[in-house]
């Protein structure tokens, strides 16, 4: 059985709610960034890379969402969350979660995981990251808004991977300083995904651990 | 027929190697950044995003290395380029790939493109950030020596995919300051995909179309 290693407003609820499409057999363990437990001796043998998400399978371990999200979409082909038929199809979605992890998270973490890139008692190199934040995340997402996202879901009329993915980063535009208004068709398409029974699963599940944990 | 756009020194290398590799029928494209071509309105209807690489294909336009790479593999089988039959192994080419994009090149582009992360004019900022690449850069290649490169090629006997990417990321290795000695299982990956003659035919295509531009 496939177990995903999360923590609450990651980018790991992308594979949560693509494993709730799927209809896959899986159980989740809840990761406490407030113990630093992605740091923790026993979870970096899991993934040495020390962040959430992980999938472990009967296989071996994943991580990295665009890989997993491919992955839960090709072991579940009844779910038609991917086209893997048509090479050019499947490498639109590849391209556009490839952008989502390499540019528009990239832009996001600025905000929270500036020590990533500089030292981290440079508090003026951390801030002056914080103040680029609106500006680098709406970029990213103007992108999308003007061509990348199709509608009504990002490839069009099917329901792929991007979608749960797209859903997961437009979560912390409110809080990364977006002006909605800028970017209404992803706003639409936020609702949207957070309307399917499948996302409210995965959402109503972190949110029941996190209040037990 | 498919065309690459690509500049010199980029990762666009990766894929110009790929198509080598797969023996495609392609034509390339040089965009020279010294006169900041990939932002004018020409390349801007090509590639939205102002960046290489682009591969045109008769079916629209690609962007994004781990997208371009899977659909040269999925688009030339016979050079066994990924595992495409076997969902898990593909997944773990993936997520390789999507670990280069996401958090290895995001590391190095600290060095030159601090711009996208602060504002351009904030020197301290871009030298704080200029500063760190040496550490964040080899915590990313250490991780792939210590375990994600199974050798002799990164997914073990067999080459694919994420061959080509690493031995592209590899190329700046020296100039982030990174210290060979502790990466010695990755530079000689590097001189391995150095030696092999799809690299060379890439490597000097674009020394030539460089000098002759």
């Amino acid at each position: 059985m496939l177990k995903l290693y999360y923590a609450p407003n990651t980018c790991a609820l992308a594979t949560h709610i693509a494993l709730e499409e799927a209809g896959a057999d899986y159980t989740t363990v809840r990761i406490d960034f407030a113990k630093a437990e992605q740091q923790s001796p026993e979870y970096l043998k899991i993934n040495p890379k020390g962040r959430v998400p992980a999938l472990v399978t009967d296989r071996g371990i994943l991580t990295e969402t665009p890989a997993m999200l491919a992955f839960v979409a090709q072991s579940f082909p009844a779910a038609g969350l991917a086209p893997f038929d048509d090479p050019f199809a499947f490498a639109e979605v590849q391209a556009f979660n490839s952008y989502l992890c390499s540019t528009v998270h990239v832009a996001h973490a600025h905000r929270m995981r500036g020590h990533r890139w500089v030292d981290p008692d440079d508090k003026a190199a951390i801030a002056a990251m914080q103040r680029k934040v609106p500006q680098s995340v709406t970029a990213g997402f103007e992108l999308i808004e003007r061509g990348m996202l199709k509608g009504p879901w990002v490839m069009g009329e099917r329901y792929t991977i991007c979608d749960p993915y797209l859903f997961t980063l437009a979560q912390w535009l409110d809080a990364d300083g977006v002006d909605p208004a800028r970017v209404p068709r992803v706003i639409d398409h936020r609702r949207r995904v957070g309307e399917r029974a499948a996302t409210q699963r995965a959402l109503e599940a972190e949110k029941a651990l996190a209040s037990a944990a």
